[in-house]
């Protein structure tokens, strides 16, 4: 297929990078330049505006920072409504309303949002939740396959993969948390944090844990993986997807308080795990 | 070596039976008699009391329901204190108080809580935490072998594994708390949970998550794993433990409080799993 | 002063009725025409619209329902940005953001929101806190004077008032969740919730206590005093504030929770006190 | 009456003094002697146990700090248990269950705790709330009468007194939290929380609000009033309560973390208003 590919981040180049080994004839826009050159050399157009690199595209990918730079490329200046004539993919963590806005800006729309890793980008190993009209998601189909190692469909309704991808990232929050208070209570019980971690890996046997559980006991929040500031606004984006259905997620709302507090206190470019250290301020250590 | 094993609940049973299987002298005792039967014709001694079991024991483990049932088999009128000579091994889910009171009872002490459901015993795949002087937890290193897959020690003081062993159900119970909170939202967007729960175990990979999210999902919380009374015992025990190490857990005071809703709305008996129920409630579900 | 009131619900129309009283010059617009014609045979003008209504005004106080109401009477078709020359008294409560807004819409600009009931509007017994440029806010005092019983200056910037009084509605709506709380306990030990609020009222000494305690007690939240709806529109602008100042407000996302639980079950035209019930519920009464 | 007063702490003496003001005999008991002099220079008998205190007494009133301090003046070596012939009044601040256990001493048992400070008691102002067996009640009125400027009568078993106890300090604990909350953000929002003070005494008109509010806005949180060791203890026994009802008290949680986290960080002895040290702390304050 004919796609263009709008955002070249760590999980755009990945993603990007797959769509050219896949056969697809890609051309790429990012903001700062410099990010398209390897993949120029590895065979992709590069454009100069969202709009110039989806004018004859049949599917545009987008994978941004946020609700306001998806709303940039989209309704911008230079952006794709109006001129793109094919199918909107939007990968990027954005919110359930945003995903809404996209749904209507007259171009046939897909969320299809992904799991994982920079590393699991590069190696085709995302997990891609996507929602949307059967015919399109279909359509889309083989982008996905090239992207990621399987595709959930979540629904016919684009933003439902937004809510499902929100709620994925809660759990993994979630079990920060609960690592968090673990810890800091154990610490107090003269315990080794990697003593309940390897305890914990051979009860959950989950990579998710292993990761996480070892950065949290080590106290390594930097370089981060996933920032407290990305991981902020993903609890916010959570809490409002649970507001719009009535549905109290006080768990959310704990996490989303404990990540204000580590930005209040300067963690901002941290690791999201470093919640923990909010949480054993708490306990006085 | 000859042992004493008392409690001979769904989880003492499977016990119990691989110590026989590993060649190990046993002397069992139950406080309703019928339940020894079956082990008897395996080939353990069956005894009238707590005592009559440890009188020539090396090690006495005892695998009973809580504090109040071990402290009637240690202190009580046929107690074990006094007589035993050998070890006693608590492997029961006991709170961190009780277990300092057991280590002052006049006989070596370790404390060696389990991880695992009834299968996992009687397959010999529980993950065994262990805690006690260095030489009195190498002694009865043979008999954790026996019974487990792999052992940890959390430290030379015996209320630190029922520390990790509490601190282990309470990361059990930030998941359950997580997907019931997960759930509610997406039910309410219209997502069915079986497909948000795909994709968590491709996220996760982990089979306590594969098999807790199906139990969620399917909203079969009858008949119990593990009850609501039992998980919210073990909650008010961590929050117990946390307190005497001044370490505030709001989760754990979280999963406690939808605990005990599930108790007022008469739960009591249903899985812990079942405050999936509470929270669904809360959205209006 | 020549003074334009726009917004004659049950607060405004007492509010603007104490501007007559105290000789100002009052031309009125609401929505609904029928409004205005009991202020009308107490000497108002009436316009047609907001823009008309402020065309020779000092002052144009704006008292709506909520951020869209007030963005539309400024900003929007007849609004009065472009046409006012005096200055826009806004006491809605409104969230902080739509404040900064406010500010800039090219003319002076107070923000006045005020604490009180219908009654206490039309006994002239509100309490007012405004906040912007202190040359504005003196130039209005007589406006305030009119109105309440006393005011407060909460900074040199507009928003801090709405600051102000975000945070003073969460003290109350913390009240009713203290009350819910304390009375769900009582009552499922036996004692009567009456008995428990004549002690409070004999300890605190507050009529707020009083008159919300009773409410809660005699279990009547029909006819909403303040309903659920709004109470929950102001918790989630106080948890904006909170977030715009990166400041976690735990309490606020509690009773933020409650009141949505509220919503989801139908309770949204009752008293907000009536969160009292779903934490009843969650005691299983 | 002939009343044994044990406790003469600073509420104690006050009570006591109260009692002889009425002209009732009073013999009082105290650990440390010296506290007793006073009272004896006023009239009062002295006695070197709490045994010798109650042997003639009509009514012994005991007012001591916990649970462990009561438990010892009735049930230890010297304890008024099997001596005592009139009725014991525990104005202490204890347990619901230790209520019950001191119900079934062997002599009649009326729980009478009561709110105040010292100052309330020197001048007779406290609030009495008594539950017991009518009878008993109304045989004791005169004492409360002597030491309270009113009674309320909770019910007929005694552990409801303290119910209404806990649950009342509660409510103070949780005005506590919603200031502590309010000014963190009004702090970071540039706005002085004397201000926001001021608003709250014009709204709430309760000298509880006035005095823990300025107490929190001048951030003195030494001398402590009551410290937080002791609002601790009281938001432990209010849970406990909560937990024998059934009942989930979510904000009692909250500020019983608060109150954990100001231990952990070494507030012990300062004043349990300085949660709100916890709190600004979580906002980076």
């Amino acid at each position: 297929m004919k796609v263009a590919f709008i955002g070249l981040g760590k999980m755009g180049s990945g993603m990007a990078r797959n769509l050219l080994r896949a056969g697809h004839e890609l051309t790429v826009y990012n903001r700062t330049r410099d990010k398209t050159e390897v993949l120029a050399g590895e065979g992709a157009h590069v454009a100069d505006s969202p709009r110039e690199a989806c004018r004859d595209a049949e599917a545009a990918i987008t994978m941004l920072a946020d609700d306001g730079a998806v709303e940039e490329v989209v309704f911008g200046a230079n952006g794709i409504a109006g001129t793109l004539h094919g199918v909107h993919v939007s990968s990027s963590t954005i919110s359930t309303a945003m995903a809404r806005r996209l749904s209507s800006a007259g171009h046939d729309y897909v969320s299809a949002p992904v799991f994982g890793r920079p590393e699991a980008a590069e190696a085709k190993k995302l997990v891609v939740v996507a929602a949307g009209s059967h015919e399109v998601v279909e359509r889309c189909r083989p982008l996905f396959d090239a992207m990621g190692r399987v595709t959930f469909v979540a629904g016919s309704e684009p933003w439902q993969a937004n809510a499902v991808k929100l709620c994925g990232n809660f759990m993994i929050a979630s079990m920060l948390e609960a690592f968090s208070e673990a810890y800091a209570t154990l610490r107090k019980a003269g315990v080794d944090p990697h003593l309940f971690l390897e305890t914990m890996n051979a009860l959950f046997g989950s990579p998710v844990y292993a990761n996480y559980g070892r950065i949290i006991a080590d106290e390594q929040f930097e370089p981060a993986e996933f920032r407290v500031k990305l991981g902020y606004k993903d609890m916010r984006l959570v809490l409002a997807t649970a507001q719009e259905c009535s549905s109290p997620m006080p768990l959310a709302s704990l996490v989303r308080d404990h990540l204000l507090s580590a930005l209040a206190k300067g963690q901002g470019d941290m690791d999201w795990s470093s919640i923990a250290r909010v949480v054993a301020g708490n306990a006085g250590l």
